[in-house]
């Protein structure tokens, strides 16, 4: 995809800001703010497990008591504000009327997010404090954008951020697109903590379509580490400050592909910067009897260990892919399914064939190569994006909260 | 449980030996026997993966052909014959046939087993060879039932033996177990490869029943990294040499206990000698609606890549053990949900609580440790055993094959 200079494509509409409040022990920026203009429509996805952190209860409170629309969001990184009981969604309405009153508006119209450890109180203290100087420094630049992005990263090494523009003159739509994400990242939901900002007039029963079909085909198909955090959640915003609204079915396709493009840039993204990940690989699962099946199948290989170490070492061990998929409930006959990595067929039709080991270790070698699963089942297909599993990572994992 | 001198209870009809065949490129012993009296009777439990290894197939086969009766178990180690295609079953019943003719029985009373890596074809010119070798050798004693465990090892770094004695006197029954698997461990079936040899008098029916409960309760309740094996086998032999049969329900339920108590040592031998396995944890799954919504909630537990890291390090980051429930797909209220580390309580109903971290931490960095969640939905419960995820189960899995 083609990342613009945000400084070219920045919508209008809204106001990013980022301080250091000393939730984060490294005393690295851990609040930030986005100020959107007035009449700002808004839809949201949330994490679909069961255990939810204190503002995603409150996020979707607020999108319902204010239809849909948002004026503020705020988000703090370096505690998830989750298993903290009714102490919790006290502490969340503390800093989102915080908010509200600094900047003159409904308490229901300020949007928030945490992320960090799970079961500490947030220190509700630390982050009140710190508002005033959060509000004063909000601007409407490419920089404090990217200030923004870095306040929310946790365990991530690199910013995540993405543009497109959709149209062109005075019909010209921006979206621009923040990702924080690094683990505990697994599909079946919206994922992770992603805000996206476009200036399109769009109302939130519109935005939430859109949102709703861009997430199913990028977030809801990676994985780095199959665990489905409590905190997710992907916001859309649109101002309306372009002008432009998304009236005729070429606008609206115009406007989904951009979506599409900036949420899979996002996603990949994510994967890339995964925790310990050295390799990203691409499963495309194709054959299957549905997109559902392809997508169960391609859960299943990204969820495997040996899978996942195998692709460390940039190991051509197809038989592990093979036994991940015959282990994953679809009712298929191995006799039928072929494995390529990259331009080498290393299975095919359930038995290894000769191969060049060589060719599909360098392959697996790139820091993105290329699967195929063919299934012969049927027509559907999917692309499922995961990272090989690293010493890094369970080095990482092994020493967070202690 | 108690392990007796296997020297005192090894169960009269089955003899054992081991070669080195040279399949495995270590020069260890690879290939091993076990001949069983005439009459005996046989039951077997296989992986539920989809994709199956010839030596699945065949010995599937073989139990059904011979209605329950098997006089010889010939395995390989080093290498799997799975993703082989016709061949591998050419393969697997050249060695049977072999077999079979060696020792005057008919083929369809062999039942093969191999294990190791998957898609390459088995060295069948290698084994057959050394089968006269192989059977020359054959002793009725424990040191051979000893080689016999060793030489079906892979990645094991240790033996896997388990005994018991049921009744005694004439009555006497003994009962003896073998096990290899260190890797590719999941529930959901039988697990691994799994030997149980008895002189009970018993149908191939009785004795089908009695493993099925047995592997309910033991095999299917453990994981090592949640990757299902394509060859996994458990096989229950009883030859009849005691002259005790099953007849009354009291002989019936100490016999199922006994065997009860073989497995599970067994099943924690494997997740102690798990790949990279440092510590051992017991999660103890109470309060659940059903036996299978207590599993389901055990082994979403224990497949999070999270909590195996977390436990890894000793770690009591209860929170991502709460994560991992909410994910799992269980209609649950996370508000009910209390969970203990050791003697401490670390979350009541669904928060933190002020919990002594260092005893918590102390009772993780045992070589066994105990961890209960208690959901507040029901009675049933379930115990489900897994190992820490450590750099070193990355060290081994990146660098299997190449």
């Amino acid at each position: 995809m083609k990342v613009t200079d945000p400084a070219i494509s920045l919508p209008g509409g809204f106001r990013f800001s980022a301080v250091a409040a000393g939730i984060k022990a490294s005393g690295r920026p851990d609040l930030a703010l986005v100020e959107a203009a007035p009449n700002t429509s808004a839809a949201a996805m949330f994490t679909r497990n069961r255990v939810v952190a204190a503002p995603v209860e409150i996020g979707r409170a607020v999108l319902r008591k204010s239809h849909g629309r948002i004026r503020a969001v705020i988000v703090n990184s370096g505690n998830a504000n989750c298993a903290t009981g009714q102490a919790g969604k006290r502490a969340c309405l503390r800093v989102c009327r915080g908010v509200a009153q600094l900047l003159r508006i409904p308490t229901e119209e300020v949007f928030p997010s945490s992320t960090g450890i799970i079961g500490v109180p947030l220190p509700t203290d630390k982050i009140v404090r710190k508002l005033p100087q959060l509000l004063a420094n909000r601007k409407s630049t490419t920089r404090a954008m990217r200030e923004f992005a870095e306040a929310i990263m946790t365990t991530d090494t690199r910013l995540k951020v993405a543009s497109e523009r959709i149209g062109s003159g005075a019909q010209q739509i921006s979206l621009d697109g923040v990702a924080k994400g690094a683990g505990m990242i697994h599909p079946q939901l919206a994922t992770m903590l992603v805000y996206l900002f476009t200036d399109a007039v769009a109302s939130p029963v519109e935005l939430k379509q859109l949102l709703k079909a861009a997430c199913d085909e990028t977030f809801n198909c990676i994985s780095v580490d199959g665990d489905t955090s409590t905190n997710d959640t992907v916001l859309l915003l649109a101002s309306g400050q372009s002008g432009t609204a998304l009236k005729t079915s070429r606008a609206r396709e115009g406007f989904q592909t951009a979506l599409h493009r900036v949420c899979q840039s996002l996603a990949e993204q994510i994967v890339a910067d995964g925790e310990g990940v050295k390799h990203v690989v691409q499963f495309e699962i194709t054959q299957a009897r549905s997109r559902a099946e392809a997508l169960r199948i391609g859960r299943a290989i990204a969820h495997s260990l040996l899978v996942k170490t195998a692709l460390a070492g940039s190991d051509p061990n197809w038989g592990r892919i093979l036994a991940a998929i015959g282990a994953c409930g679809v009712p298929l006959d191995p006799q039928r399914i072929s494995i390529s990595i990259g331009d080498e067929l290393v299975c095919r039709r359930g038995s290894g064939c000769d191969f060049n080991a060589q060719n599909a270790h360098r392959a697996l070698s790139q820091p993105t190569c290329n699967v195929r699963v063919q299934l012969g089942r049927g027509s559907a297909s999917v692309v499922f994006t995961t990272g090989d599993l690293t010493e890094e990572y369970v080095r990482i994992n092994a020493s967070y909260s202690t």
